[in-house]
């Protein structure tokens, strides 16, 4: 008896590892286009990732007190119970402000080639430094901001332990680089779909291979691939048909407000389909609250295909594959106020 | 060798256990004045406490969808990286209006005798029902809030899984209970005071037990004392001397709003001292943001005594002995929309 415990679970491991797995002509076919999500954080260049810088960026993600108004933080439109967005067409910022686009997840999003739906921020880094600015978003200034992270003796303290050797570690760059260290750690592996290109044959119903089978045929794939099934280039929304004025309106241009090129109107950065059974509702006006009409609407602007009912959930099956295992993140005690940090306005 | 290890290890057991406390007359003397943080959560009266039923109340106290807007959860103003208040004098709810009081601790607020500033609310439960229909802070209704729910697949099975053996579990009355639930397990054991209290010698510096000696020599503890150093009985704000009108607002009477009784104007719940380090600024107008300040005017207005800069000094290192282990919650997945949830309101 005492030997088959081992050997059962040799087996067990045999199996899970996926060394069990049949030949499988669609992941043969398919295994170059996509990348399962990695269990842990990538490196960003120019920016090593410290226990110390973690832990700082973490707490500043968390910290509402990089608004102006020290009550909205990147985690109030970046929740990461909703995966990783927040569940509105459009987040509420500063004075009850509505923002210009759907908020994008911050999952898994430092696999994207660019950041923002126009891709007008090149990294993590750069991108978490923008909405703290923004008069709709946290409204504060870089001035204040510093302001109040040197008025926090528990910030001047975690500044130098992320930043050592420098004589001004609090500096507006350095935030920047310490939220994206922690947004990099924000991913999603697992998910049934990389479960299966990993080998696991079982991690996908058949419904679901199915509805994989007209992803990649009927042309969604040509736009929507790599590790984050999506997030590697832009595309104007409505290559075939312009879609209806409420889901594409005609004030944003999208990507031809930063390059400032014809050739970009109404180009976005092509979002990830990680985890977008969480992330209703849907496109850069959050106009869409149903995938599957979602889907239906891509077919038609994208690829110029009618998609039935049918087919829309089999590929809608195959989305829902897309889903990873949310991070297990604890919430930071921040650093408390001292007598004389900058009060918040109003 | 081998030997030592164990008997060391006995050693540093008994030292840490506090086996080896030294007679304390300031202990003796105050012992039956107050009691430590339980590490465990106390149970609620008809609500016992689930795993299922804290599972759903940890994902409801995170939800902003229980707001009108989806954009604010009682973890918005109560939140627990800031010592579960907002740092804020007064919370921004929906439309970005200004609540009436500072925000209260949620933190070990299950010892207080009653909920809000004003005690209007019994229990957990009541309270936590309150600022989800307040027009001024989450702005929905009891309709509203239960057909959101309703129309989210995830907890339609945690209602059923929390509270079996009903037809209808999601109603309005189970919501707040199993908030309640989870907000009983918001406690901050092991305190420096609280070691100390149980034996721990060393576990406050000279400067605080000095701090202490005043804190009850001068009259601090006749109100704040018990479990929660606070929270266990009403007092008028300004007993002795009217505190300045911008820290006590002349139409705020506080309980008197409640009871009808003139007796109560500007009476006010006695809050808890535990962690007041961290839940800056103080009063329930939330106009002082100095502790040290906070002080001199607790002893003018509510003890006629003028408290000199170092005695005020020692009862601030008193109080910074109250600031416990803050709970270690991780962010709970939110179940994911339906097509057919209600929308946010805008």
């Amino acid at each position: 008896m005492k030997m088959r415990l081992p050997m059962f679970m040799s087996l067990a491991a045999l199996v899970l590892s996926g060394a069990t797995t049949m030949a499988d002509p669609l992941r043969d076919e398919i295994k170059d286009q996509f990348a399962p999500i990695p269990a842990k954080a990538p490196g960003l260049p120019n920016n090593p990732a410290t226990p110390e810088k973690l832990a700082l960026g973490k707490m500043l993600y968390f910290d509402p007190r990089l608004s102006i108004s020290h009550s909205l933080s990147c985690a109030s439109c970046h929740n990461l119970g909703l995966g990783g967005t927040d569940d509105r067409p459009k987040s509420l910022g500063h004075d009850w402000q509505q923002g210009g686009r759907n908020a994008p997840t911050v999952l898994n999003s430092v696999f994207n080639l660019a950041q923002f739906w126009d891709g007008r921020a090149a990294d993590l880094a750069e991108q978490a430094g923008g909405p703290i600015l923004n008069p709709v978003e946290m409204g504060s200034t870089k001035p204040q901001t510093i302001d109040v992270l040197k008025g926090i003796p528990g910030y001047v303290t975690a500044f130098k332990a992320a930043f050592p050797g420098t004589s001004d570690s609090i500096t507006y760059e350095n935030l920047e680089k310490a939220i994206a260290v922690f947004e990099a750690t924000l991913l999603t592996p697992e998910a049934p779909f990389d479960r299966w290109l990993s080998g696991d044959d079982k991690a996908l119903t058949q419904n679901q291979k199915n509805g994989l089978r007209l992803f990649v045929d009927k042309g969604c794939s040509g736009c929507h691939n790599g590790v984050n099934i999506g997030g590697s280039m832009y595309a104007p929304f409505g290559v075939v048909k312009a879609p209806a004025p409420d889901v594409r309106p005609a004030d944003d241009l999208g990507r031809a407000a930063i390059t400032k090129s014809k050739d970009d109107d109404y180009a976005f950065k092509v979002p990830t389909l990680r985890n977008i059974a969480l992330t209703a509702p849907y496109f850069h006006s959050g106009k869409v609250w149903d995938l599957k009409e979602a889907v239906k609407i891509m077919g038609e602007s994208q690829l110029g295909v009618t998609l039935s009912d049918a087919e829309t959930g089999k590929i809608v099956d195959f989305l829902n594959s897309l889903t990873g295992r949310q991070p297990d993140v604890s919430i930071p005690v921040l650093p408390a106020l001292a007598a004389t940090t900058p009060h918040p306005v109003p």
